[in-house]
């Protein structure tokens, strides 16, 4: 179980690793904070720096890439309130803008419904507050063992 | 550029790679075949190892693994008849069974539609005839330069 | 409490309404059937009848009376194995082609998986074998009361 | 071609229907407006108000009915700035709330990528600021005649 630094990837401070899903480091590394806007409302911003394995052979972020991102940040305002853990249902990605090796995409994700088994969040992908990809994700509530 | 053998992945002989997409190669590798079904149409296979580095905390292929080789799925049998590439508009995924480490991940996949812009395909990924995630894609014709 | 006839709309014998839905049919209505493939499984098949009212400005059978249609095929299968009822928690649809008055449009129904909470279905909708739409939803069922 | 005038329906002032399309006005009506956010952001506001004839046997907004209000949210911001007219791709609809006979639903969509030939929207559709459906769709933008 590795702990990444957020500035050993450029990524601003603020910004925690969270330690224990290998796979999400192989795919990432990703990280995130709990903000609020200015109405109060909390909501989480996820952050990603985009290197050279990442890109596919036009050069662009990787599909797959950006769809690993978006569900790290559609489960993680519900992983933070749900200890048991959770598992993504759907995931609905639409790809809206391109990005490319050396970029630091942010997410920002807002839950827009808790209920007892299933939770529903949205989230968009941005470079320098340029969409590139907007997604919906159904989340399922783990039962405590 | 590297060429990987499927044999090295302990995937069975007709699957080829197609080399040339680093991102690809680093969240999989992903290999493919062109199959013929009962009827006579066609359709395409892919073929995918789960390694260690694939799997989450709970030990099951990440959410994020899967979509990237379902994208691949999806996109494979619009870009074999397209030279000048594809991209994904749209992909969408529901998580309908597990994996893990070891398994071999087949998925099989449709083009339902194929217009002169826009191509839509749906595929279907499995662990022995167990399905374990459904996708469908909106795919973009890129024009030739 | 209406029940409609399928030879009123010109719907092929073995089809049947299922009485108890004002809003189903008043978007429709719709009728289905269970049939049974090749390999034996069982699939759902839904019919659908296009009258002026459910066309759009174009003349093409508007994307809203498509989707309703592909709800109720997405639906059915789960429903008609779960009294308590079924609700729809997501579905997404592509338009792959067009309808217009007076075509019939059959759906095909496929359960992709069957949990305790969470059903997932797939269907696709098609005048004479040709698809106009694909769908994939997310069901869930309700407990008794 | 019917105009419907929103106080007929107890639609707040400043609403207005699109004459010329049957399917909606029978699946509806449906009332737009366009607004400004405190940001300086144009946004379009749908209205629709819920009647029996459109409630399914449990008492609530059948699932059709919204997506084919969501559907029209979704592709009103892109048809006002394109007069050749638009059709719908693909539309993914969660529905994370319930609503009822009697309810003004209120439509709220942001185009989030305009591009030459597709664009790109999310809508939530809303009772008292209490989110029922989110919605996002790919929008095709038809090629003038």
């Amino acid at each position: 179980m590795t702990a990444y630094q957020p500035a050993d990837f450029a990524i601003p401070s603020g910004f925690q690793h969270y330690a224990g899903d290998n796979a999400e480091d192989y795919l990432g590394p990703f990280f995130y904070r709990v903000q609020e806007d200015e109405g109060g409302e909390m909501f989480l911003e996820g952050a990603f720096r985009v290197k050279a394995h990442h890109c596919n052979m036009g050069g662009s972020t990787h599909g797959g890439v950006l769809m690993s991102f978006a569900d790290y940040c559609l489960c993680m305002p519900v992983f933070l309130h749900h200890s048991p853990g959770v598992v993504t249902v759907s995931c609905n990605s639409e790809f809206i803008g391109s990005s490319c090796e050396g970029d630091l995409i942010m997410g920002r994700a807002e839950l827009t419904r808790q209920g007892k088994s299933l939770a529903f969040t949205r989230c968009t992908l941005s470079v320098d507050d340029r969409p590139v990809l907007t997604a919906s994700g159904v989340i399922k509530l783990l039962e405590p063992r």
